[in-house]
């Protein structure tokens, strides 16, 4: 296990282990956005920053079929921010949020040597959907097209440059689909580590297996950051997702079967070290 | 305004202004307890630094008048933190969390260069205490004795060493006093940044300014993470008060009247910088 995951596994609680943790109605995630971990400064627009920190928090709540609908914002301000840095901050947040009826109601900054955003996202549902509850025979399946992100990666990584809308900037939410879909799965996640990594955790908490139906290139496997939803679901609704999907033009592709046994990840940690 | 300031007054929620943000029954609070800006490692051990984080974010709900339920936790773990380190850390948290009955129900953890702990409490209350609804004529105190916080961080920047209770390691939190005083005062707030700073924004959102009955020193005033109670109440609602203070143990002091004016902190950023 690494070190990331050791603290968290210290906590008893059986709300842990989802994409956010769930009290009522209400759905509660967190997700840390940090300079020199998950980006450098010279590879976005701090406009650019704030959004997909936004993003990836809001992909969590997306995750768990719940609305997003409030937001708190922890910023750790680098010494050298000027007052433009920071409103170009406060107004990205703003307008990313505006776009999906969020509100904004507090949070904390304080001073330091890097940029780092911390947001917790409530969120509201009526039938949050888990990572639990996986069933032999169900079709293992992901949005979009995965593997971009850490082409992107690669790019900046080479100092290369990015377009503005290139998934590591920007990811896309599979929101409309997935609010409708949601009726029709079994479990869910949103693709943050990698399929690869992402899916072992999907089969330990189901103590499963998999069944690869596609072969699968190891960009595909190990780009992390997609944010694209990776969902099982009985195969009897593969009719009704196909609708769905062509519906919201949103692309899904059934990858995998779950199996019994076991599955782990091959990949490497994801994140680049500065 | 100060730049950390700054970036919350872009936001325009009404929720905003609180020592936590009141949705329904529960009640959000979230603070950034960082390496080089709140603490030094040589100066605490790591399980008090968990506890100190923890407190401080506690401390939120109590001034609301809301009962801590739940907490996420975020953790930058610094790259050369062990796995013993780790365990120390999440132990604490558990330990601390325990004691007032919350559960941990999630959080990330990320690596970086510097410790920062950033958590979100949620807590339950029918009777939030805002700090706006303060009356021109009430009275204004603070929970306990203030000034030890400062003192202790002056005795940790000479490199004197501070004893295992002292304020600035270990605030005590006045949650017995304050549940039972709270349908006696008109607004409160916690001292996180010292009397004459908070004051100031006690102050400004209510329109008013203060009458001091008591004379008191620059370390009283300017004295940060104190996390003792600042409230205002009507003078009549003193006796109860003063009962509720034997009760549980809690000294009060009344040093203020809130009158028509206004009032700015003369002190300083409290935050030491590194």
């Amino acid at each position: 296990m690494d070190k990331e995951a050791f603290v968290i596994s210290k906590f008893p609680s059986a709300k842990i282990g989802d994409d956010g943790a769930v009290v009522g109605e209400w759905v509660y995630s967190k997700d840390i956005f940090a300079e020199h971990t998950h980006f450098k400064r010279e590879w976005m627009s701090l406009e650019q920053i704030a959004r997909k920190s936004m993003l990836v928090n809001l992909s969590d709540a997306v995750a768990m079929n719940a609305v997003p609908k409030y937001a708190l914002i922890g910023v750790i301000i680098p010494n050298n921010f000027s007052r433009q840095d920071l409103q170009i901050l406060s107004n990205s947040f703003l307008k990313e949020c505006n776009k999906w009826g969020v509100e904004i109601i507090g949070g904390d900054t304080t001073s330091g040597a890097s940029l780092v955003i911390s947001i917790t996202i409530i969120a509201h549902t009526t039938k949050p959907i888990f990572r639990h509850g996986m069933k032999v025979g169900d079709f293992i399946a992901h949005t979009g097209k995965v593997g971009q992100s850490l082409k992107g990666l690669r790019t900046l990584l080479r100092s290369g440059k990015l377009a503005k809308n290139a998934r590591f900037i920007a990811p896309t939410l599979r929101s409309e689909f997935f609010y409708k879909a949601a009726s029709y799965v079994h479990t869910s996640m949103d693709l943050s580590d990698g399929i690869s990594k992402d899916l072992s955790r999907l089969c330990h908490i189901n103590n499963m297996g998999v069944h690869f139906i596609c072969k699968l290139n190891q960009m595909e496997l190990c780009s992390g950051e997609e944010y694209e939803m990776l969902f099982s679901f009985p195969p009897k609704n593969l009719p009704k997702l196909r609708w769905i999907s062509k519906k919201t033009r949103t692309p899904f592709r059934v990858f995998a079967r779950a199996v019994r046994g076991r599955y782990r990840s091959f990949c490497k940690e994801h994140h680049f070290k500065d």
